[in-house]
């Protein structure tokens, strides 16, 4: 492309001057991610305030033939709201300013928010009707629900409430063309034809940009019951769970295991966190019951399956929360993991699934392939339990990984390994962050041709000339 | 096309010669649909027995240019799996002895089947596994599983369980060029792009032909407890609804509305069905709680919030199951709704959904819209309030039926004047039966033109000849 003054015209007189910029100063914050890892360059930066802005900024791009990014809070752990750096630079769709709740509709469980709404803003406003916005996560306070959409994010709700995609009723997005598709359904059933939301629902936007969306609400549960427990191995942590699905059914809320290595350096690193034992246990299990109705009845259910876990043999040690604030402060140990990790030296972050069945095996393996590449080494587990999903995390203390050769070959070698023991296990190398740009590599490795072939068909049919976030997700 | 012979040679080696029926007398049972409503006519019938023979199947058809109809129970109320009377005769794939289940894994809550399996046969090899497949419905007992994807069938358990769609983890299917993609995922996350399942899921075999998917399973609950009551009216209704779902949460396992004249019909056609109560109330709610634990004290929360109802003057009359015997006895008028309505007249099912909080507007207006066509006419109303979809049913003796004029225009009529109220209140003509053949001048008339395009582009993407199941789901 030559000249793009024309186009900033444009762009300004459809969505005013003010909402477009282009200094170098100004566009920082939009071209780099959070931790500073990915860093790009951008025509400029829209900030529309509606749909109708949004569809005459991508029906302007599209006669330049120039790319469009679209982009929400910026917390992708995958550099997949970063632009390139080759290429024509893109336009950055930002839709922060689009952070309407358009309506609540509590009888029918269901509120229609703008794609800028911070998650943490629409937990609030459902909170405040009695209803539960289920989506829950570590970047809950600046993430927002049109990149959670795109991202199908997961989080700690996952085991009971499913991901973002089962947490929506109905989309709004601006296609390719401009088009803006109105799905805003509010229905819990709707079968006439293709359910085309589920296009755009982790897709992240390389098939269209989601505007705005009907959430779906739950019953808000008012009881609490939590437990921190010492599984013998992750072999019966599994087993626990399954005890206390038998016996809680929907009331299990949560089921989140670290290792020993990880609970030390959350102790170390992060202040006022405390062994919840007075002795080192390998594995820690935290598990939570929530009701709409309780007290008594559901704390003798969480004690009851934790004797009879501890008397088969497969729980070493528990306690059990007697208040909130107890509560609150065991779920800050699990919630203080990302702090000590980036303080504690250079973790190698993986986000792979298996099979709930094949956690354990999917662990053990994994640390035997690690260290068979860097005899000794660290690893930190800190595991979803309940989805299948275990980060686990090959770690380095600041002065080992200084001292490696080649620290980008090594952390790559490192996770492939961990990717490949998933795969063999039928598993996913990305669970819940998503492709974006740091996953292009493993996509082309372990999909199938007929995968991303059919993957490629349909991008070539919405999107034929490739310019909805070009070079992210589909290598 | 000119001489079927070679085609019907080419089949025979593909999958054996008992596996292809040709002559007039075998071919009947699949032509035609269960209600004899439709028919249709077909090459031949293959009945392949495992996915290389469907996909050997699709080739040899593809290359002749002749189109594929993917059948399962042959159970759609909307002629969606009979053939057409006009074009190329298709050959119909019928799935039904591809029925194994090839995995059970409990632990993981997943199961592997293949797409021939009938619905009960699943339901209780989960149970064996104490486990629930939580699809039911009324023809689970010939029904398949890949009619249930293909259509993403609803049924009684979507209140608590939602949908087929979302009681599926992974999929195989048969693509229109006869590559299998194999989607058997048994994971709970997978963010790796386009989540490509929900490409073949309710779209009736336009876009591939489901052989296999993995489902997901629940805990399996042990303790019911249920109540029939009759609600002043049905926005009291959706009031008690409200308080069933904040005082019970996750236990609420139904939440099923008749009218009075419904139940009158069942009283009088079938046999051993009694009213509940003495008097003749005008609505008539069917409430059940499940849990993995329960016994007194799930009881006393139904009792309590049936009190609680009365007292807010919601509720006039209530019965509460005391054994099993007398839940069963409660659920069967609720099921014999359908024997009820052909044994006593013509009525016209209709199937829209609208937000559960306009389900008392849409029975109101839609009284009203169609007694201004056929004055005094009786309506039945058969509601999953729960989940907002209404079967309205304008209900004609068979003697006022054989008065009319011109029954197949009032028929139109009348339907098209109830799925305008519902499309006014942003609802859907077709909840939970689909498209199919019945439901093409619908599609037409209420989908937006951006729907139709998106839904066009994907078929054009996947089918470019468009062979499978031409005509169908898609005006």
């Amino acid at each position: 492309m030559n000249d793009v003054a024309p186009l900033l015209a444009a762009l300004k007189t459809a969505v005013g001057a003010d909402a477009v910029l282009t200094a170098a100063s100004d566009l920082e914050g939009f071209t780099e991610d959070w931790r500073g890892r990915y860093k790009g360059s951008a025509t400029c930066v829209v900030l529309p305030s509606n749909t109708a802005q949004v569809s005459a900024v991508v029906r302007l791009c599209v006669e330049q033939r120039v790319p469009v990014l679209p982009q929400g809070g910026n917390t992708s752990l995958c550099g997949g709201a970063v632009p390139p750096n080759e290429g024509v630079p893109p336009v950055i769709v930002n839709l922060s300013r689009m952070r309407r709740i358009r309506q609540i509709d509590a009888a029918n469980g269901s509120m229609e928010v703008e794609a800028g709404c911070v998650l943490k803003t629409v937990q609030d406003a459902a909170a405040a009707q009695h209803r539960l916005y289920a989506v829950s996560l570590g970047a809950e306070g600046s993430c927002q629900i049109g990149g959670n959409l795109s991202t199908n994010a997961g989080g700690t709700g996952v085991l009971r409430y499913g991901n973002t995609r089962d947490n929506v009723l109905g989309l709004e997005a601006v296609l390719a063309d401009g088009t803006v598709w109105n799905g805003l359904r509010t229905l819990r059933k709707d079968n006439t034809g293709l359910d085309l939301k589920h296009l755009f629902i982790g897709t992240e936007g390389t098939l269209g940009i989601i505007t705005a969306a009907t959430l779906k609400l739950h019953p808000l549960p008012t009881h609490h019951a939590l437990a921190w427990f010492a599984p013998l191995d992750p072999a019966a942590a599994l087993h626990v769970l399954g005890l206390f699905q038998a016996a809680c059914g929907a009331r299990l809320n949560a089921f989140e295991m670290i290792n020993r290595r990880q609970l030390e350096l959350v102790i170390e690193h992060v202040p006022e966190r405390r062994d919840p034992f007075g002795e080192a246990h390998e594995w820690h299990v935290l598990v939570e019951l929530a009701d709409t109705h309780g007290g008594d009845e559901m704390a003798d259910l969480l004690q009851r399956t934790l004797e009879q876990s501890a008397e088969a043999g497969l729980v070493v040690d528990a306690v059990v929360a007697s208040n909130d604030t107890q509560r609150a402060a065991l779920w800050e140990i699990r919630h203080s993991v990302s702090e000590a990790n980036k303080k504690g030296g250079v973790g190698l972050t993986t986000d792979c699934a298996v099979p709930v069945s094949a956690v354990p095996a999917f662990i053990e393996q994994a640390t035997r392939a690690v260290q068979a590449i860097v005899a000794g080494l660290d690893v930190l587990v800190v595991a979803h339990l309940g989805d299948g999903n275990a980060h686990f995390i090959p770690f380095f203390t600041f002065d080992a990984w200084r001292e490696l050769a080649d620290p980008a070959a090594t952390a790559a070698a490192l996770r492939r390994a961990v990717n490949d023991v998933a795969h063999e296990l039928r598993g996913t190398f990305s669970a819940e962050h998503g492709v974006g740009q740091t996953g292009l590599t493993e996509m082309a490795h372990y999909k199938s041709a007929a995968e991303l072939r059919l993957m490629r068909a349909v991008k070539q049919a919405l999107d034929p000339h490739n310019l909805l976030n070009p070079g992210r997700l589909l290598p």
